[in-house]
Order: C-alpha cells, then sequence, then structure tokens
C-alpha cells in the first residue's frame, strides 16, 4: 500500500486488457446513454460512428476499474476529487481490448489537513492497435503519514 | 431539434428526477469500481464515505441520462469530444434523487469543418438536498445549418 509519499512524479501504472463486448456496449447505454450509436449495431450504421460506438462514460468507468488494477493501491481506496481533462478521442467498437497507462504528474500535501494529500496522474486508454481511445488527467486522494 | 445556431449562451435545460438505489450503486461498482465503499452497505461504514456510496462513474454515467432528458435535442445525437473539468462534491447515497441543470457557456462554429461546431456547456448534478453532487464542463458536436 502506497502512501502520499511513496508516490512521484513520473512514476507509471498499467493495467488491462479489457474485453469490450457489444453487449456491455448495448446494456450500459440503456441505462445511461440510450443513443442510436450506442443502442443497436444496424442502427449505428446509419449514424456519426458509422456502427456501433461504446458511450465515452463506458469507456471511462473501464478506465476506473482499469485503474483500480494497476497498482495504485492507496490505503482506504481510491478516492477521486476531480477530473481535470477528459478527451474522447477513438470510437470504442466491440471486439476491442483496452489497456489504461497512468503517469504520476503531482504530488502536493493537503493545505489543510496533514492526514491527506492529493495525487495528480494522466492515464491514457489505449486499444488494440495502440490508438488512445481516452486521455485524462486525474487528481485522487491519499493518507500521509501523520 | 437544435442546430448549432439554436444554442445560445445562457441557455439552460434540467431533467430529473432520477431515483439512486443501493442495487444500482452495488452492481455498477462490482462490474466498474470496486472498491469497498460502493460494494456493501456494511463494510462501507468502516471507510472514508462512512457508509454506501456511488461511484462518481455512476453519477456522471446517470448525468449522461438525465442530459439526453433535458432537450438538448440535436440531430444526430449527443456527441461528446471532451469535458473540461469534472468534481465530485458530495457523495450520491441509496436514496438520493438527482436532477441535472445545465448552462450553455459557449457555441463556436468548427475551425476545420463547416457542417460542425461546438457547444459548451456547465452541468450540476443535484440531489434532493439542493446540495451538488457534480459539476462538470462539457463540449459536444452540433451540426450548422450548412
Amino acid at each position: 500500500m502506497r502512501l502520499l509519499s511513496d508516490f512521484s512524479v513520473g512514476q507509471t501504472f498499467k493495467a488491462g486488457p479489457v474485453d469490450v463486448t457489444a453487449e456491455e456496449i448495448m446494456s450500459f447505454a440503456r441505462r445511461y446513454d440510450p443513443q442510436p450509436f450506442h443502442l443497436d449495431p444496424e442502427t449505428a450504421r446509419r449514424t456519426f460512428f458509422r456502427g456501433l460506438a461504446a458511450s465515452g462514460w463506458m469507456t471511462s468507468a473501464l478506465t476506473m476499474r482499469l485503474l483500480l488494477e494497476s497498482g495504485f493501491d492507496i490505503p482506504g481506496g481510491m478516492i477521486g476529487r476531480e477530473i481535470e481533462a477528459m478527451k474522447w478521442l477513438q470510437p470504442v467498437r466491440p471486439g476491442d481490448r483496452l489497456c489504461a497507462v497512468s503517469e504520476v504528474l503531482g504530488v502536493e500535501p493537503s493545505a489543510t489537513n496533514p492526514k491527506w494529500g492529493w495525487v495528480r496522474f494522466k492515464t491514457e486508454t489505449i486499444n488494440q492497435k495502440d490508438e488512445i481511445v481516452q486521455s485524462m488527467i486525474g487528481v485522487v486522494m491519499a493518507p500521509t503519514r501523520a
């Protein structure tokens, strides 16, 4: 398990792959993002995406799962404060295999609470063709030794 | 249906409520964010959140659903380019009822494609106690008259 002081700028964490299926794309979409390009392969052909594509929010959610598997290992869990930026760069398709590669960008003690600090990191979600499908910068809490 | 020129700074869109259940919090977490404070009410009591709380990514996904119901009504669908900022400000609990309130911040033609432009908006996700649980700024595509 890693305390705030165990993180340093430039550290990298990797996880994956996770497989993307048409079934998961469609069931996620029915509840959270019911749009034609996420719901049905046939209808999706006649949309901007020219075929079934995952909701960007499903890609984010799968990336969260990969983050947990990638070794951040923060005692008490990985608790997000904010996303500073997130871009969806390529469609995620049925059959894609996604990995996540993260790099620590900053480590900062809390200004108000000596028991906590913040780890700022960039995560790229990458498909089997080495295309970056999502890029984001996030900030999570980490406990100090105090 | 709204073309780019039908959007203007200051327009607001509202939707909700959507009900948050313990079952959905736990099933979302099992697939996407398997951490103790999202997976089981009993274990969650002994964590930072002192009780079951939804994954921030589930709040984002529910907010997407509310956005679709709130009247953006873009021909071809609501296609996100990026999230410029997103903060999770309060835990989301079983029994919460969430609404989304959005405001258009900017409307911009594409620099490279006369058929498309971008709508920039802020969305606050608000619970039944009028607390903002999530705040985000997003950018979506909208077609022009061209």
